[in-house]
């Protein structure tokens, strides 16, 4: 029930997801059964016998502060799908809800793994190369060295088990590629992943390296990561809208189809919270059918490889192992 | 003796400077007498008699430590430019050369204006709307508050004065919208700049807001400011990359010099280190003639405008006044 107009992006994405993407899984539809099954009556070839219902009548919306949400709307489909996977009558939770409240909701009930201080959110970001995981996404300001070299085991996981990235590369964004360059999280941080066990640390990155393709996981503090994720939004639309007046003016005609593939942050599905006891995906409130199908695709894949079980193995040990 | 192949484009935007843009200034080429003189053989037609030679044979290189220039690089081209500004033989320097070096020799030579705890580099951003000016865009890492707020009348006083917007918009960038949002840092600037007389404060803006052209001033701790520099540099150059291929393989041809326009940062000069004693305009290692005409035209602007004078006029007394 997230998405600005629910539920129609979330049953169309779900339909798109049981056919194109995830033959054998099955999915729960929780929100408000009689809106749902009214936009499910839209789809009369839906393959029902794989598509569940799960009554949830209430919602978060932005006027909810989102840590109440638990407390304040147990029967809100955030709550309600949570608990599913909490009481393990669900694998994955996926949601274009409140970030806010996902996130708070995921921390109560599936719990940070042991050695997890602060779960982080993961993005996956288009670059000229591999498609590069940055994280934390906006879970967590204020951040200590410790939590960034935690969000560099989650995104070595994360890369392994869902980009496909045997030995991920993993980078500090920085302001300079020198070790002593910085403010003082990211020198102290370099020291310590420099000294790391379990990663591969190619050192310090710059904001035009993450595009170049020069790593496949960025750690940064969630609020440095949360400005350049909006940023890049915003730049890509910016210039695409440009080049659209441009074409326009000029009377052409031409079909950025293959700019906007790359660009799609629809084609990576939604941002997983990492380093909590369960798969929780968060998507965009204006997540498209498209978005929302790749974000249960994410989902789906969590579950197969055994992400969660790899990172509590890749967290809890003193001295991570190499091993996916 | 700056630029990656200097003096070629310092002595061609030299040229362009004193022909197209400031035809009542003169200009110090300030370097090797011999390289710079053998290259304007190359221009034959420069208008020599506003074209006057400085020696100074040595240069600073990527070698040496930025803050040790002064000391162990009298004869260097930054350090006898600077110098002719602190003796007022030069009104305003402009540099190519090594970031590092020129920030501190600035600090060094014309000294931070009272009131100004850390000078600034402010950078000018292409948006959909006016330009928008961001600093720091990476002069001070691990920022106060009380810094960030220094910064807003440095932005204040560089928008009215070189931008000539009347009454700047100036923002915070933030991850969220709401005053409480933020970490540390902004969630305790935001309080003192919603209580700052002499600022048009409009609040907190996120990374997708500067693009839209939401503010003419968007003020950060030069980490944050530094990365999303970098970043958008890059995101701009891979889109257009994109494009282009795109373009290629579609067999067409367009000319997408309106887009290029828009995006380039040429257009705007150089950054001003903005708070100290005098005028220092840093450029990019890479810029073009055209980079070096307008970093000229944007100190040239400086003088004109006394900006020096008038930000030492806001930041200097208590109760800063709303008068440029």
């Amino acid at each position: 029930m997230g998405t600005d107009r629910a539920p129609v992006a979330e049953v169309a994405g779900a339909i798109g997801a049981l056919r194109k993407l995830e033959p054998d899984i099955e999915l729960v539809l929780v929100g408000d059964q009689a809106v749902v099954e009214a936009e499910l009556a839209n789809h009369p070839d839906a393959p029902r016998e794989r598509l569940h219902l799960h009554h949830a009548p209430d919602r978060v919306t932005a006027a909810d502060a989102p840590a109440s949400a638990l407390r304040r709307k147990p029967e809100s489909s955030i709550v309600v799908g949570l608990k599913l996977v909490q009481s393990g009558d669900a694998d994955a939770f996926v949601s274009a809800g409140s970030t806010g409240a996902v996130m708070a909701t995921s921390l109560f009930t599936l719990r940070p793994l042991p050695g997890v201080d602060r779960p982080a959110v993961g993005t996956v970001l288009p670059t000229a190369g591999r498609p590069c995981l940055l994280l934390d996404a906006g879970a967590n300001v204020d951040c200590k060295p410790q939590h960034l070299v935690q969000f560099a085991h989650l995104g070595n996981i994360y890369a392994q088990d869902l980009l496909g990235v045997e030995r991920p590369r993993v980078a500090l964004l920085n302001i300079g590629e020198e070790p002593e360059k910085g403010d003082e999280l990211t020198v102290e941080t370099h020291r310590l992943l420099a000294a790391e066990a379990g990663l591969d640390f190619i050192g310090n990155v710059e904001g035009r390296d993450i595009i170049l393709g020069a790593c496949d996981v960025v750690v940064a503090d969630g609020f440095v990561g949360n400005v350049l994720l909006k940023f890049y939004e915003s730049v890509a639309e910016f210039i695409i809208g440009l080049l659209k007046k441009e074409l326009r003016q000029a009377g052409r005609d031409l079909d950025l189809e293959g700019v906007f593939r790359v660009l799609d942050y629809a084609e990576y599905g939604g941002a997983p919270l990492l380093g909590v006891g369960g798969i929780s995906v968060i998507c965009h409130g204006e997540s498209s059918p498209r978005a929302i199908q790749n974000a249960l695709g994410v989902a789906a894949r969590a579950v197969r490889s055994n992400m969660v079980k790899h990172i509590a193995r890749e967290l809890a040990s003193p001295e991570p192992s190499r091993e996916a």
